[in-house]
């Protein structure tokens, strides 16, 4: 069986769990609170040298990382995963745009506003945060203001990674209704067989 | 034929040009500095919401975005690239870290240092990116240390994304005699037909 080792308050690990949920693959979820060093312990060090949650381990013992690979490991030759050509690259183009574009500002201004509850002594880097989300919602925006999905394909992956944070956007200050697009968008995501909303911060 | 919107001296730029020469594909080059606001003219905004480079268009007008998504689109089929399965999840897995935790500092350190020549008002995001990029390096020399590439596929467009910036990791200030592994993987990658080296700073 496939083993998850996860946060569950993580939208990174959120989305190999949506995954393998929609997909109906079974797997077993492995607690792991990276704001307190269980990232960092020498036993998992061994398993994911990054020390970084999503890792998930198949039956064999290969150790997969990375979310979005993952992700793209479990959904391939299923409908989250177009085949190879322009509808898989468009379902990458997100995926990068997410790690580096999205994540960085939307998941990192919510882990300081409402997991380490320490806004005031971040507030340059929270302010990063708030002008690159921004930016990254406004660049989804013009996507989703005319189209339920980021790429023609219908729902796949893409949709699963970018949802991950944006569903909590509001924990690090963002207030999705200046991004109707985006916000009916998430809904709908959140409406697919086999989704659960993350997990609220406390 | 193929139009790649970049800028030389950029390593994601760089990317596409060597996966488009070692596959023997025709491309034409359009310089765009993004140092001096050419990814945020009206018209590159059109082609491009996101403001980046590179910025691939095929020649019936379809534009590509995100430089490992378009590695991986014009690799497709190829060598660089494996079929779906283990070893393409593999190339994935090293795509995915370099965006997030590698290029994020031992690239911006380059910026910071050799091209806005602004270190000293930039001490303290320049002492994160050390940080970052020393456990990034340390994360490939694990791998390099007793590997050639960073797949057991052989050279893919996973060791191109990650030399992109390697290469020149030494231009943020990180002197790579401290992972040899990885030094010694740079030059093999750049031996590879068809690869050229990424320009340095002036």
């Amino acid at each position: 069986m496939i083993t998850v080792h996860g946060y569950t308050p993580s939208g990174n690990c959120w989305k190999v769990a949506q995954v393998l949920r929609m997909t109906g693959q079974a797997f077993r979820w492995v607690e792991v609170d990276s704001n307190a060093g269980g990232t960092r312990t020498p036993e998992f060090l061994a398993m994911n040298p990054n020390g970084k949650i999503p890792t998930a381990v198949l039956a064999d013992g290969t150790v997969l990382v990375e979310s979005n690979a993952i992700m793209c490991h479990f959904a391939e030759g299923t409908a989250l995963m177009p085949p190879p050509g322009l509808a898989r690259t468009r379902v990458l183009e997100w995926l990068f745009f997410e790690q580096y574009s999205h994540e960085p500002y939307i998941a990192v201004a919510r882990n300081i506003v409402s997991f380490l509850r320490a806004a005031e002594a971040n507030a340059a880097r929270l302010e990063q945060c708030r002008i690159g989300g921004e930016k990254a919602l406004g660049v989804m925006e013009r996507r989703l203001g005319g189209h339920d999905w980021l790429t023609d394909h219908g729902p796949t992956v893409a949709d699963i990674a970018l949802v991950a944070y944006t569903q909590a956007a509001d924990e690090g200050g963002f207030d999705l209704a200046r991004w109707p697009g985006v916000r009916a968008w998430v809904a709908r995501v959140l409406a697919l067989p086999g989704v659960e909303g993350l997990q609220r911060a406390a």
